[in-house]
């Protein structure tokens, strides 16, 4: 095997012996951690960096929550199991995974009591906005396109973004909180160990890790289990290469320095399946404010591609993977205003044909789409991409002004969903669908619950709950 | 690890010893066992089927070969590696490997000169048409995008699809041929042999596998290597549900029975990399005869999406992965012709705005693109995405008509072509680009030179010339 993985008869030494080995502490480790030492057996967590936190304290913040919690029925909305289910089923590409999806659903409600006893605070209060990172502290935010064609005809919409009380980015609070309740856990911590490799007996089950701390390998037995919450890929370019060329061109990755998918690699040398591992979060965050997406978000051939109004995860999936990155949202007088997030403006124009001329679009492209989309929009409406009749205005007065959405001239957020191919239990499984005995998984390092059209949170939601499944699965091995 | 992979202490008897198995016995398979064979080792080849030819001999059998053979001398044709490769690094998808491809180039000329010296026969005049498939016998063909839009203008176009002498459907007489050479070479075969395990030491050396012959199993030793030569998973519902579950939608699976990924799974749980998982070849013939390349393929929002004059190969990636598999050719009355595969006719009208009722496209889409298709029609321009002059007409005859290009009712023809990572000598790397010691791959159980953008003929020609160089290094290795 490669170096990734370790035959315990080459093992002279081992370090220290524990229960249950988590590797990574983001919001999945720390998850873990937690159900693991609360099961009552010794839990030791490694992580390679100096401390806690990982991406999700770069991260919004938001949990993708929903069914009918406690915090959506303090802010006024109804929501059931059921209409969350039909909403992600339909909106978390081409093939999500079912099973996981259905107890993340059904779950969901008592997952959102778990974050809160861990001391995680949500004011009671909705933000009126669409956001992953709303800028008030406000709890409950629409975080993904539920109200939005074709999404609010297949499920009843309610807002499930759950956002711990902090303005902007609400992920250190949550890291913060998580890791805390780590440490006053039975819990151990180990920063500044990395983990280079899985310790795996010759019929497969995996005994325990490798650690680097300062230079020193330190060989780490674990009873029970090891569980790689280590994060995605989005930081290792030959992988992203090799699943996702086109991600390379954002120009923003989110992602610790950690995400360079060491974790799944780690599982694949032991003969794990990685799967969905060209799914990816292409944020482009242009319609902010809501007044923006009275315009038009046109490609490189001057024709629309998406409703505008759908959520920014969206928006970017179909800009980068299906127009190559080339877009510009195109609006007139009447709609401009100054976007949330900075963007430059790539050019103005006194009609649609000169601003076409100016963008370089082909002769008449633009002029057609304006001319298509301002026809119907006279009714409010649009029967090429249903945008909801609120956002449906004429385009008519000039100038007329486009926002570069363009991946070499603005802001592409990205991270990738896929990773290795678990149960709903946090196993870790190989091509045929069997468990490696003693190794488990979860958040991204792990294949997500949605690999495709991003709602903001559900990195966060499937994290920490499929992290605490398999830090309880993990205990309870034998 | 699982049952795919058992560790040599569990063998109590070695059925037979050999210095290179090979696994499969199609087109990757041959080549690799003729070149083993040939470098003088004790060569075995293990065809999980009564008989070799696998999915190749179903194919057109077409090479995608060039730099100017004698086949391309013969039939008047100018071509150089240097061309050669600046068309495959343009088309072959956004990370082709350029070091696997920069080797195919420079050694295509001498791979063609190989497969002659097989027994090969290929008849010295040129087809005039595009084709993985050439309805005559002749053996020169274009079998990709090489003289439209954007490839012309990156590398001088030449014909590079070398079609055997057999009308149609080329395949089965490549195999015939090569299987008959591998029959009539020192290597062995062992039909109704079925690769179920590798043999692998805990130090990661591929040291043999296990076969099942008639629901019996026999391990078989291997000195020098095991080469995987097993084929794509296109038949395998669960990887391409995993990975590129559009696929799933295509009416024709390009592939034997054999095709479920087996030999990439077996790679995976050795502890093998896979990677580009999710492309795949999708052909979508629509545009034969040549004539129908002056109709427009509108999308379900009545939009061009492609010049209607590339390869059938690129056709089907940008209606399937781009336009969810809804797809229309727009023709007019002096347009229309009977297509060489036979298509519905999904509507027919009297105008333009007929047609897009009968369609149920949104009103006024159709009308629109074809007002600004025609207003550039007129001048022989297509400004937007630029088919060629000399398919380029206004559409303006009544009747109108649509051939439905729609995966619920169409043809598409698909097959995989990602899978085990492999370097230019064949040997299967992990996630660190470390090679496993002993195990090998070839053809379409490899990430293959294609990652995109189809042109026909190249899995046979990487299958047959790296199947070449992996038999080799294989018989190389000590």
């Amino acid at each position: 095997m490669t170096a990734r993985v370790r035959d315990p008869r080459e093992i002279r030494h081992w370090h220290e012996a524990v229960d249950v080995l988590v590797v990574g502490l983001g919001a999945a480790g720390a998850a873990a951690a937690l159900e693991a030492a609360r099961a009552g057996v010794d839990t030791l967590v490694l992580e390679r960096a100096g401390g806690g936190g990982g991406t999700s304290a770069m991260s919004g913040g938001v949990l993708y929550l929903g069914g009918g919690t406690a915090l959506q029925k303090a802010c006024g909305f109804d929501d059931s199991p059921e209409e969350m289910f039909k909403y992600l089923m339909a909106s978390c590409g081409e093939s999500p995974d079912e099973a996981k999806l259905r107890l993340y659903c059904e779950g969901s409600v008592a997952h959102y009591e778990w974050v809160v006893a861990q001391g995680v605070p949500f004011k009671e209060v909705y933000y009126h906005g669409v956001s992953g990172e709303p800028p008030t502290d406000d709890g409950l935010v629409w975080s993904g396109s539920e109200r939005v064609h074709p999404f609010h005809q297949i499920a009843r919409p309610a807002p499930r973004g759950h956002v711990p009380q902090l303005p902007n980015q609400a992920g250190p609070l949550l890291m913060r909180k998580l890791v805390a309740a780590v440490e006053s856990s039975a819990a151990r911590i180990a920063a500044n160990h990395r983990c280079v490799a899985l310790v795996q007996e010759p019929d497969g089950r995996v005994v325990g890790a490798v650690a680097e701390v300062f230079g020193e390998e330190r060989a780490l037995r674990a009873r029970r289990g090891v569980i790689l919450t280590t994060g995605g890929f989005i930081n290792n370019e030959e992988m992203i290469a090799a699943h996702q060329p086109l991600v390379s061109r954002c120009s923003f990755r989110v992602g610790a320095e950690g995400d360079d998918g060491s974790g799944i690699r780690l599982g694949i040398a032991a003969g794990a399946d990685a799967i969905h591992m060209d799914a990816s979060s292409i944020s482009l965050p242009v319609t902010q404010p809501w007044g923006l997406k009275r315009g038009i978000l046109v490609n490189a051939q001057g024709q629309r591609f998406i409703n505008e109004d759908a959520y920014y995860g969206r928006l970017g999936e179909a800009a980068l993977f299906h127009n190559g990155g080339h877009a510009w949202l195109v609006v007139d007088d009447e709609v401009f205003e100054r976007p949330d997030y900075p963007r430059d403006i790539a050019a103005v124009g006194g009609s649609p044909a000169e601003l076409e001329r100016e963008l370089a679009l082909p002769p008449g492209s633009l002029e057609s789409t304006l001319a298509l989309y301002n026809r119907h929009a006279e009714r409010g409406d649009d029967p090429v991409f249903h945008k909801l009749p609120e956002y449906v205005r004429p385009l008519v007065a000039p100038p007329f002004g486009a926002f570069d959405c363009t991946t070499e001239r603005s802001l592409y957020a990205a991270f990738t969903l896929g990773g290795l191919r678990s149960d709903p239990d946090g196993r870790v499984l190989d091509p045929d669908g069997q468990p490696i005995p003693g190794l488990f998984a979860a958040g991204r390092a792990t294949s997500g619950l949605s690999v495709g059209g991003y709602s903001s949170g559900l990195s966060l939601g499937d994290g920490t709950f499929f992290g605490r499944r398999a830090g309880r699965s993990a205990a309870a091995r034998s």
